[in-house]
């Protein structure tokens, strides 16, 4: 059977790229790897929309989420979680096993956070250093106000703004610089269309600064070190070069596309699957703020969400992503983000409709594409 | 020009390992991906010897070796940290960023470590609670004797023997559970074949117990987290998936071979370059204990080693490594761990002998090519 890739990360990863990561192995030390690591630099600030360096961690996301956390703050340092998801949980998880102290901003699963309330929590409590939050939870397929809630950091100077960027970067207008973002994490596998292994974080003046003072132990994520050697084309350890080489690749795609035309390809794949799985009586998780990385659809009651994700994979060979936690079985999640074209598209909707349909779920067979089609048309 | 890699590490990956990681990447939460991991387990346990989970992060071998640092010990431990060449280095700059005191076991670069200086230590010193050490040190191509170094430390119930073997495993000899070894460490880039990006980590018992009391902060490279998931073969954070791929596919190649051939493959290539090396005149860094990994050669004294190394690259389209820090420009290394036969070796020592000639070195031409066919002959 054939497999088709619809969870939201691993995304799909382009052929080209596939080959060139195929190529014999390159010396890391080496003028050829510092060229490649050169052009990679520069795609990454072009992709952050940052002057600062972006640097490139070998590991998982997660690690560059650690990696904010453990070279920004100091044990007992008061931070705002915003904790609206399972990603917004893990922040939680990293500043308590770091001896932070969260002060946590909860909001249900399928909302967005209100900038009022940080800005409130803020107010009351001079002591917080930072506000660690997602720009997309790709647990609940919500986006964060990150540009409003950076307007309320960006007037203090003790206050680094960490955004975990994992299905942001790359999907939709997240400008470091301008919006005034102090932290920007991000990972391989997800708008940049690269199998998992690289991580990426960029840090503002502000965050450098505060960096400064950080007293929590740190070394193969000591992002001071990864800096210098970054200025000379370098990683301080043996980076991941095939990963790396992969990612020139998908930089030279991104240029080539234009980030404004991806976020405009992401939006619009986004808003034509909220558009089909409406037209077939789903309700968006999303009430508000839907990413356009992934659309979280509510599964109908009369449907074991968990038998929808298995049927899809076992009838179509397509993989899509289930609900975490409290939203097991509830929800299904299909991804939009990195290698995807309207076409893609076709194969989901029709498959979700198909497995809805032998799941004796009662709809217009058909309603979802129509629907699909007239928003791509 | 074509290109030829002899550094140790990353090693040339074999094309039917280049061609897998090729293949559309897979999803780690479905069953295809757990039954490759399921037999990765097998195939990694098989590589260390030993009955005990054999952990897989997404980091360099740099960031196993932290690993083991902040699973095992707390803040202000004394650790007696073996020091004879870089790696041994970092182990030293590892313990101090978290916190550790370390005592210092210094020996030249080039030797090996001496047993009895280390028993001493440790009886001098109750309250040193492990021994961090390489097996193979990378920097000088020495062996440092574990087997002699596990019977010290197995006698104490508080002290654990912490072994980077990031250029020992599946090079030589080094069974983790017969010899009582508390924690091994390696990189993928190096006896496995593979590109760089995933680093392992085991534990003995006493090491898993030690875990239990130890107060570092981690969240990333918390090894008990990462335990309970590999032992539904999952990984708690998205693993480097196509680099596990690529590993499933190294390990049935080890396997194939057998690791006591592997091994002696190993030896032989290690011993016919160290005798032609000694035969064009150049000594070897390693005075005793040369390790099976790579040959150290101390470049003439007439000879600048940088620019050998250069002249190596530019002429031939050969990487071998250079001297590291204060062996800068003195020493060239020449590797053959992975996946290395006789051929390979044909042209690295050709290789050299031709890059001498025409830099001047006074010896005769053919004398290392002779030494080397005699000894794989």
């Amino acid at each position: 059977m054939k497999s088709y890739l619809f969870a939201p990360g691993p995304t799909p990863v382009p052929e080209r790229a596939l080959l060139k990561m195929a190529l014999p192995i390159m010396h890391h030390r080496e003028k050829v790897f510092e060229n490649i690591f050169t052009e990679v630099r520069q795609g990454l600030k072009y992709l952050f929309e940052t002057k600062q360096e972006v640097l490139i961690l070998t590991s998982s996301g997660t690690g560059a989420m650690e990696s904010a956390v453990c070279n920004l703050f100091s044990p007992g340092d008061r931070v705002l979680v915003v904790r609206a998801g399972k990603f917004g949980q893990r922040w939680g998880e990293l500043a308590e096993a770091f001896g932070l102290v969260p002060v946590f901003a909860d909001f249900p699963w399928g909302e967005a956070a209100v900038p009022n309330r940080i800005a409130e929590i803020l107010q009351g409590d001079a002591s917080i250093k930072g506000v660690l939050i997602q720009a997309s939870e790709t647990s609940t397929g919500v986006m964060h106000p990150i540009r409003e809630i950076a307007e309320i950091t960006s007037k203090r100077e003790d206050v680094a703004l960490v955004v975990d960027g994992i299905t942001a970067v790359g999907v939709f207008e997240l400008p470091m610089d301008a919006w005034g973002i102090d932290a920007v994490v991000t990972g391989s596998q997800k708008a940049l269309m690269l199998p998992p292994g690289l991580a990426f974080v960029a840090f503002s003046d502000k965050a450098w600064k505060m960096a400064e003072k950080s007293r929590l132990p740190k070394y193969y994520f000591d992002l001071k070190k990864h800096l210098t050697s970054a200025q000379k084309s370098q990683t301080p350890y043996t980076p991941a070069i095939s990963l790396i080489v992969g990612l020139n690749e998908i930089l030279t795609m991104i240029k080539n596309e234009g980030l404004d035309e991806v976020f405009a390809r992401h939006h619009r794949l986004a808003k034509a699957t909220r558009a089909a799985v409406s037209a077939m009586g789903l309700s968006l998780l999303a009430k508000t703020s839907p990413s356009d990385a992934l659309t979280a659809a509510v599964v109908p009651e009369e449907i074991d969400g968990v038998a929808l994700k298995k049927a899809f994979l076992e009838r179509y060979g397509i993989t899509v992503a289930g609900g975490q936690d409290q939203l097991k079985g509830k929800i299904i999640r299909i991804a939009h983000l990195g290698y995807f074209d309207p076409v893609d598209m076709f194969q989901v909707i029709a498959g979700l409709e198909m497995a809805l349909y032998k799941m004796g779920y009662d709809f217009t067979l058909g309603s979802g594409m129509k629907a699909l089609e007239q928003e791509l048309a």
